[in-house]
């Protein structure tokens, strides 16, 4: 357990750090070779740094990340982000109300009382610091005093529900705004269809989904657009790309004004194999610029045949109006529901095409299978650790790299390698966990970017929450004292009621560590977050060193987006310890308000100067984050019960309502406010559309990229039209008369 | 436990009684004054009894109702009834292919074991009677004879998921089939919106609907009937009838031939008080006549009021075709979803005018309430019972009628009363159930007939589930033996696996009480239902007594209708049973063959012939049935888990995959079948319609028919018309040219 001090220690030390990061920022954002850095979302749009940059207050960037308006907010850094600093008011909201009576009310009470005086007196073994006397384990067993923590435990139940229906509410009206949008997306117009039956004979594809959807709605159907397995054309796409990029890249240098010497000689050269170390030397420039037009013209073929043969049972269909596609996704349209089914359009950014045609039989199992690896993980992640650990032993490390022999052999780096592999093999795991999350939920066969950001989110979430949570305090503490050994080793009284019990009993002990673990994620993870100092470096190294031409500098400091499906967990998990200890140690409610504020702050200056939304989702993570509110109440109240037995107080009877409570709200908000966020309610789709993008857009974005036209000459163009007319609409930007017959024909349909 | 001397008795008894009952069938059904018992189905479509009625072969009815193609049988007795037999054919399947592997190879097995014997070598306590020996229960522990019952138990499961995957499509085609008949139904054109907000100001109920759905709709959407409240009103109209019936009642009385007296002196006459009985005589002809009068003259004022000032928040919208409604009333209408909820209309008979309109939070609430009282019930049922034999108690009997104190005091009489009047209020305990079921599934604010048997099929599901399968079972041998009580008492290793256990060791003595049960259930049951000699009765004593108009005459025959909601959750218990059985005492399931074999012809006769189906709901009887049969094949698995767990058998781990797949089906059963029931599929929507009901017939079917015209003269009719149109279409068959002009308004819009 950490004491007082310590804990004031480590408290203090992050703070340093982060007034250290703070002012680096502060110094740093003005200086204009950085600007790239603390505003590239503002340099892509035009708009260079904001007024802070020039003035001497330096914090003036809170009040520019707070006074902008919600409406500026959505419009620069999207729903998706608005969406998500909204969150954060909600839980500060949760907070501060719960302060209101957990901090004058249950803190006075538990001072107050003795019960850690006497059982120091009977075991002077017990250590308890300061801190925990302000904590409901100072309170003496089953007095009336416990009414207070017990009215406390309703308090935050109810102020969360509240809080939490009105930010519902909110969130339902933020996304119905943007939906109603006089300027209609392409995705308001389209659906998605999967599971389409086989062709029948004598139809192809194309003739088989128009004339099943020209049946069903005749007056709002447009044209679709088949999905193709694009895998083949895919990998030599990416070559040509590549090429491409190469080639560029090697007429920068040779551009490249050099003091003596003439052009010829600077001529950039490199060796064919392995990263241009070994092979015969060849001139860069002609090498790429042949490799580009071969690869072109490979490319050109296999979209051919791609288009031709790789049709697959999956297509996204085209309506005239907003309403008739919002209709037809919410309905079943197949006599057999599995067939045919039709679903939103994902935005066309964040389409996952390899997942799309994906059978639904072949989903579920492939479901099932990503669950249980899930859950193996999450179960049994030090297996993978270990086994990564044995794998980066020194021994086995000096097998594969003899070379290393020597170093490793000096005494002194020999014991610090020796300690350290095992940690650093944690931390590449630990690093690597959200990419694995993200590459199972992509095998579930989930369609959209955002939803694989959402299922790895979930996953992350069971990860950290089982772990973090549940392992540090209820296995740690029952591993480490042997009266838990004790407790575990007779496991016939082992039930449900036993382990709730234990729950609550373990819990206490360790809000300490938690309000360390809080305080620590607060000060040096928004630090570090808020002066960017690791892309910084990044950034001025590449510089320095790498960059030739602009493309590949604008690549250098290209804004991320926000990666979701790592900070919505670790928020959650915040919240969800706060929550637990609201009442058992109302001070936590302090250092939760802090880190919410500070990091609404700071993420609200992110979205609104850094990041650059890669998709946009219609903020369809707030049903998310909800259901996941809603669970840390319910295991806070769950471990309320565990306490209030331990306390031995009768009446904690009472407090099994809650959880009870918390499931029919739970219910409640599902079925009245997500089917709001599930789909686009008709009243919102016949909003009036002042500027809706033509079909030929339309298809245009929802053709992958690899599928639209390659730069070189292209000698056999004509055949590749008749190729495209005869699939419908796509590749549009290559040749847009394809594109006007084939509307053309569907209108006339 | 029933020896097997006790078992073959009882089985002998009720055979012998269903083929008395059969054989009275064979006789009562061809005489001809009992043709309206027997034929009524026939009777009303003007076909006259069947061919049966004039043949010698005492079977031929079965032929009958077996030859009947599944067309006809549609067309007859509609789709719900068409379904709920082909129940009966999937479980026929069920068993049939598990008897193939059961009855022949795990029979001869448990025949060639000697547990029994040895056990009653042990303890000669232990009575085992002759058909426990062909049981799982004979088996020596641990041999590897058990694999034979493993596999029995996949096999059982696989059969089950293979035949109802194969029904469920079955069943969809079938209903698919039905949707998509070329003569359109009312309900087809029609949605029921539920929750919609309170009217802006200015505008009228009416405008508010038309003006929201016009602008969703524009092209499909016709007009609306907005929901009144028709409390007061149906009291008043409820009256009226009666007084309608009386009135009529009298004239034929009045009008009987009678051999002597003049007609003036027959004239029938009443008393005014308590059923006739008390008060001043009066001319029951010339009463009743102004009655009538009166009360019309009230039921039309009350209409108006009710038109103009209790209109609700719910209505019916009505659509220009097939393919809107169904695309309307699968989505999400308005911006906050628990607002305008858009919903499949009900058929028009099975409308429950009063729900309609309750609000969505208060739905919910009331589900929450009745849900606990069904619980409550389950559990308690006992209860009620006491406290309804502490009632009819003899000493309560004698305070409330003290003149039976002479009677009741006679020893003999006082005995026997002493000992039935308990099991008697058990009795009608029993016999309410299902209607108390009825009316708390009402309260919960269900919007159809249909829906509401279905709840109510659900609650009496668990109810005998708990009581009759579990309460026999577990509770009825843990408390009945010493060793049951100890092991409760010793409540600290009360788990869920030692549950388990506990469920697989006291199942299988009861073995023999539930194969009795089920043959009971079959031959009594069943003879019953086919020979109808309780309404034969009643109506034979009804038309000797009471009856006198021929209205009255009809209503004494008037065929029933199928009750779903207790024939229903008896047959999955006996499922249940047969289920659980099935691999531990594989002979049941001859017995079970028995009773769906039986049932299936008698029920088929009965559709064919004598039930006239209350409503239509387009068979969505079917998930429910599917659910609990899975539910029954889960209940089965986890039987077996502690049975193979009793039987020490290491290899039963395997077992527990079986649950788990079994979830996993339920859940694929309900993401690709379930919402081909849940909806009409667009697909099936759009099909041709030869015939469709006019716009006026439709509005007149789904108006209350206490709103409908009263037949006496109504003097300021024009003010009544001026009520209606400014509503809207209602009440159309008594003025055809208000609900003309409405339409045509609506279309002009």
């Amino acid at each position: 357990m950490t004491a007082t001090g310590a804990f004031i220690t480590s408290l203090l030390t992050s703070f340093a750090v982060f007034c250290g990061l703070l002012a680096a920022f502060a110094v740093l954002s003005k200086l204009k070779v950085n600007y790239n850095i603390y505003y590239p979302s503002r340099m892509i749009s035009g708009l260079g740094p904001t007024g802070f940059a020039k003035k001497q207050n330096p914090l003036e960037w809170m009040k520019e990340a707070i006074m902008t308006s919600e409406e500026e907010l959505v419009r620069i850094a999207g729903l998706d982000a608005t969406i998500y600093l909204n969150f954060f008011v909600a839980v500060l909201e949760i907070f501060a109300y719960s302060s209101l009576f957990c901090i004058p009310v249950l803190i006075p009470i538990a001072a107050k009382s003795h019960h850690n005086e006497e059982a120091y007196r009977l075991d002077p073994n017990q250590t308890y610091a300061g801190f925990d006397n302000l904590a409901m384990g100072n309170v003496e067993e089953g007095t009336t005093k416990l009414w207070a923590f017990l009215v406390g435990t309703y308090w935050v139940s109810f102020v969360t529900y509240y809080v939490l229906a009105k930010h519902y509410k909110k969130m339902i009206h933020l996304r119905g705004k943007e939906q109603a949008y006089e300027k209609a997306a392409p995705q308001q117009f389209t659906c998605l269809v999967r599971d389409i039956p086989p062709v029948p004979k004598g139809m192809t594809r194309l003739e088989q989904v128009n004339s099943f959807f020209k049946k069903i709605h005749p007056d709002t159907y447009e044209t679709c657009m088949v999905v193709t397995n694009i895998k083949r054309l895919l990998k030599i796409w990416l070559k040509y790309e590549a090429a491409k990029k190469n080639l560029e890249h090697a007429e920068a240098v040779c551009e490249e004004p050099k003091s003596t010497a003439t052009r010829e000689v600077t001529r950039p050269k490199h060796k064919l194999y392995f990263f241009g170390l070994i092979g015969p030397e060849v001139d860069s420039i002609n090498f790429y610029r042949e490799k580009v037009r071969e690869l072109g013209r490979l490319v050109e073929v296999e979209q051919q045949r791609t288009l031709k043969e790789e049709q697959l049972g999956a297509a996204f269909i085209f309506f005239n109006n907003r309403r008739a596609a919002a209709e037809a996704s919410q309905a079943v349209h197949a006599p057999y529901a599995m067939q045919w089914q039709v679903f939103p359009a994902p935005e066309p950014r964040e389409v996952v095409w390899q997942n799309l045609a994906i059978p639904v039989y072949q989903r579920m199992v492939r479901q099932g299978v990503v669950y249980c690896m899930v859950f193996m993980t999450v179960l049994f992640y030090m297996i993978p650790i270990a086994l990564i650990s044995s794998f980066t032993s020194l021994e086995n490390l000096i097998r594969v790299l003899p070379f290393l022999k020597v170093v490793v052999n000096y005494p002194p780096i020999n014991t610090v390698l020796q300690a350290y592999l095992p940690q650093l093999a944690l931390l590449v795991f630990m690093n690597l966990l959200p990419s694995l999350l993200m590459l199972l939920s992509r095998l579930e066969g989930i369609p959209s970017q955002s939803h694989l950001v959402r299922a790895a989110s979930g996953k992350y979430f069971y990860f950290i929450v089982f772990n973090v949570f549940l392992g540090v305090t209820l296995f740690g503490t029952v591993f480490s004292s042997i009266a838990g050994f004790k407790e575990l080793r007779n496991s016939k009284n082992f039930s449900v009621s036993s382990v709730v019990t234990l729950f609550g009993s373990r819990l206490p002990p360790v809000a300490a560590y938690f309000i360390t673990y809080v305080a620590l994620q607060n000060f040096i993870g928004y630090g570090l977050e808020l002066s960017r100092v690791v892309p910084l470096a990044i950034y001025h190294l590449k510089r320095r060193f790498l960059i030739k031409t602009q493309k590949e500098l604008d690549a250098a400091w290209a804004p991320p987006a926000f990666t979701y499906h790592t900070l919505v967990p670790t928020d959650i998990l915040i919240l969800m310890i706060s929550m637990a200890y609201a009442v058992i140690a109302p001070l936590i409610l302090v250092f939760a308000l802090l880190y919410f504020a500070i990091g609404y702050v700071v993420l609200r200056n992110q979205a609104l100067k850094v990041y650059v939304p890669a998709f946009e989702s219609g903020g369809r993570m707030w049903p998310h984050i909800h259901t996941r509110i809603v669970v840390a109440l319910f295991v806070g109240q769950i471990t309320m019960i565990g306490y209030f037995g331990i306390k031995k107080f009768p009446y904690a009877v009472l407090v099994i309502l809650l959880p009870l409570i918390t499931i029919i709200f739970a219910t409640m908000c599902r079925i009245n406010y997500y089917p709001s966020f599930r789909v686009t309610s008709l009243a919102i789709a016949v909003e009036d559309v002042k500027e809706s993008p033509p079909l030929r857009k339309i298809i245009e974005v929802y053709t992958p990229s690899c599928l639209l036209n390659v730069e070189t000459i292209c000698e056999d163009s004509d055949k590749f039209e008749d190729a495209q007319s005869s699939i419908g609409s796509r590749s549009m930007s290559r040749s847009n008369s394809v594109v006007q017959t084939c509307t053309e024909e569907f209108h006339a349909l």
